[in-house]
This record gives C-alpha cells, structure tokens and sequence, in this order.
C-alpha cells in the first residue's frame, strides 16, 4: 500500500464496463512529510475521499476485482483506506 | 491504473501470435497537469484511442488476457478507458 | 523484498475491515548504506517494529492475505523480518 | 509491455535449470524517442533478436513460465515482439 | 529479471518462519556497464552468490514460494543464476 493524496477525479465516459458507477480517483503517493513519491495512480474509490484528502491505496488486483464484482476487470488499484487528519508518527 | 497519453503505435510483425490483430499503443504516464511520470507501457487498445489522446491504462495481466482470450498471452497492460476532454477535477 | 527503515505509523480509522487491527507502518526503502530508495510503502506489521528500525518488507500479496487471513484483503506490503544491528556485510 | 532496446547477452552457467538453452537477452526501456527509461531487464528470448534491436517485452510470469514449459520456473520477462524497422507513429 | 551486484548479506533473526536457513542477499540492480539502476532488492540464495558478484534476480513470488517449499512465504526475490566473468556482449 502507498500513501498517496486525492489529486482530482478522472471522467471517462467510454471505459471497460466494471468501472461503471465507481468514481476514478487521480491519487499521487506521498512520503510522511507529504513530499510526491512515484508515479500518480487511478483507483477506484469506495470510501469517498475528497480533494487533497490523505488516502491509503492498495495495488492489489485480486482484492480490486473482488471489490467490483468483475473476475474480468482491469481494476488494479483500491483506495482501502482515509488517513486520519491527526495520526501520530 | 495509470493516467496516459498516446504516443503512438508499435507495429511488429513478428510477435507473440495472441497479440495479431490487436493495436499496439505506446502510453506515456502523466500527473494531473499533464506531465510525463514513469516509464512508458506498450498497451493492447480495444477502445480505438486517437494520437495524443487522455486515456486510463491498467496493468492487470489477468484482465488483458481475457480480452485477447488467450490465457498463454503475454499481453499485460491494456487501455481501459478514454478520458473525457472537460473533466471536473 | 526490500530493506526499509520505520519512518511511523500511519493510522485510519475508516478503513477495510480487513485491516482493523493490524499496525500500518511506513517503511522508506534504503541501500545498504542506508539512502532511501524509491517509493515509501506502507505495510502491515506482525513483528512490532520499533521506529527507525531497519525491517525486510515483501510486497507479496497472497502471503499478506494469508497473514491477515482474509482472501479478500487489499494488503499487500508486510514487515517480514526484523534486521539485526550489528550484521556483516 | 515495454518499448526496449536490446543492450547485449548476459551468460550465466550456473542458473536456475528451467533456463538453460534460452539466450538471455539485456533490454533498456526506452521512450517512443529512443530514450533510456527506467531499469534495464534480464529477458528470454524465443523470437532471436538481434544487438541494438527494438523490441517489445513484456513481465508477464504466467506467460513466460508457460513458454518454458516449467511452472516452476523464475523467467518473468519475456521479449514477445521484434519492432519494425519503420513504423507509422 | 534483473542483472545485479551482491551488495552483503541481511541477518535478521527475528523473520517470517520460511526465510529461516535461507541467506538473504542485498542485491543493486545495475546496467550492462554496471551502474546501480533503481531500488536495491532483499533476495534469497540458493546459488551461493559471493559479494560483489553478479547475479540474476528474479522478483517472481510463485518460483520463489517454491523453492522455499512454503505456499504462505512473503519471498518474492531469488537469485536464479551467477553471472559469468567474461561474457560476450
């Protein structure tokens, strides 16, 4: 799992038919210090993070899949979990 | 998933026979803004995406070889989706 | 698997269920001479790492899956080792 | 799958039994332009590519572990195109 | 899989229960002209690599799982073979 913040949602209209009805979120990974880690990943969201939100995101497709409902979706990456505002380090 | 920009085809005559007949599309990551993040990914296109076009990639090896309906297919990243022009951030 | 240092704890309470009462540890990957290297990683910790402390991390999935016994899990990343201090190189 | 550049052949006498008799082939991802991206791969090579070549590979275990015939074996990437010489972009 | 230099040993005694009796190899990945190339990888060795050799890893879970004959082993990095000396390029 990376830590990552919420970066904007992306709309595609025309798109595999799992994704339907998920919102896409644009989420770029983080360091502790919030410094930008790594390449910027799309998930699919099912906690409804917003903007600038800190999130946990997850790679894991199997897990992603299962979430959608889909054996054959593309899905990959899962927002699995939103930071809280106040964490101890 | 990853947010990309078409760069262009790969054409290959000599390859894996499950990817005949399938667009190969080089995509390269972006952030938000539209700048290049990573490394770019040849994609297997079923969605007919245009040069210079937005579009989402995913990574799942699973998804992409029921799409050719091949399980022995290398194929392993796919477009999933075509980024509307005016998106809502 | 890659060798990591504790960088703190990342705490979320709306979370996957699967994830409830796991430890979520930020671990940044290093080289031998202790530079980090690439992206942080947040994992699950069944070894109770202290902070700083130099761990072996694993990204394999189905292992964090068994760890947490839940085959529906997103983790992914997991603590599975403890580096001694003094080790020869 | 990954644009690539072959950089040379990487011998290795004592090696994992499932790859002998498969050349191992050096390949630097490269951008649409020719760039060097990212980390170069260790490769089999089913296809016969020649030094400096364009090709495409993919990391793809299931489909390199089925072109070896040997579940057990720890080949994961895999060139699967010779680029064309001169391709439309 | 990935051409890499055998930076030392890890010892960590307190580990995932698979691990144990497994030497645990810091390896760089590096280019053909051996310059370190991205993250630096935590493998096991069943070749018995020496320090500063170069290997072949190969970051595939299942091949790994395998060999350490434990279906819930978090091993992901193994070193498959020993590069050697003089190769042709």
């Amino acid at each position: 799992m990376l830590l990552a913040r919420v970066e904007g949602n992306v709309t595609a209209t025309r798109k595999h038919p799992s994704l339907n009805g998920w919102r896409l979120i644009l989420c770029q990974p983080i360091s502790a210090a919030g410094k930008p880690e790594g390449v910027p990943q799309v998930a699919i969201d099912p906690h409804g993070a917003g903007l600038h939100q800190r999130v946990l995101i997850s790679s894991d497709g199997l897990a992603a899949r299962k979430a959608v409902g889909n054996e054959r979706s593309p899905a990959r990456w899962m927002i699995v979990g939103l930071v809280d505002e106040k964490e101890a380090a």
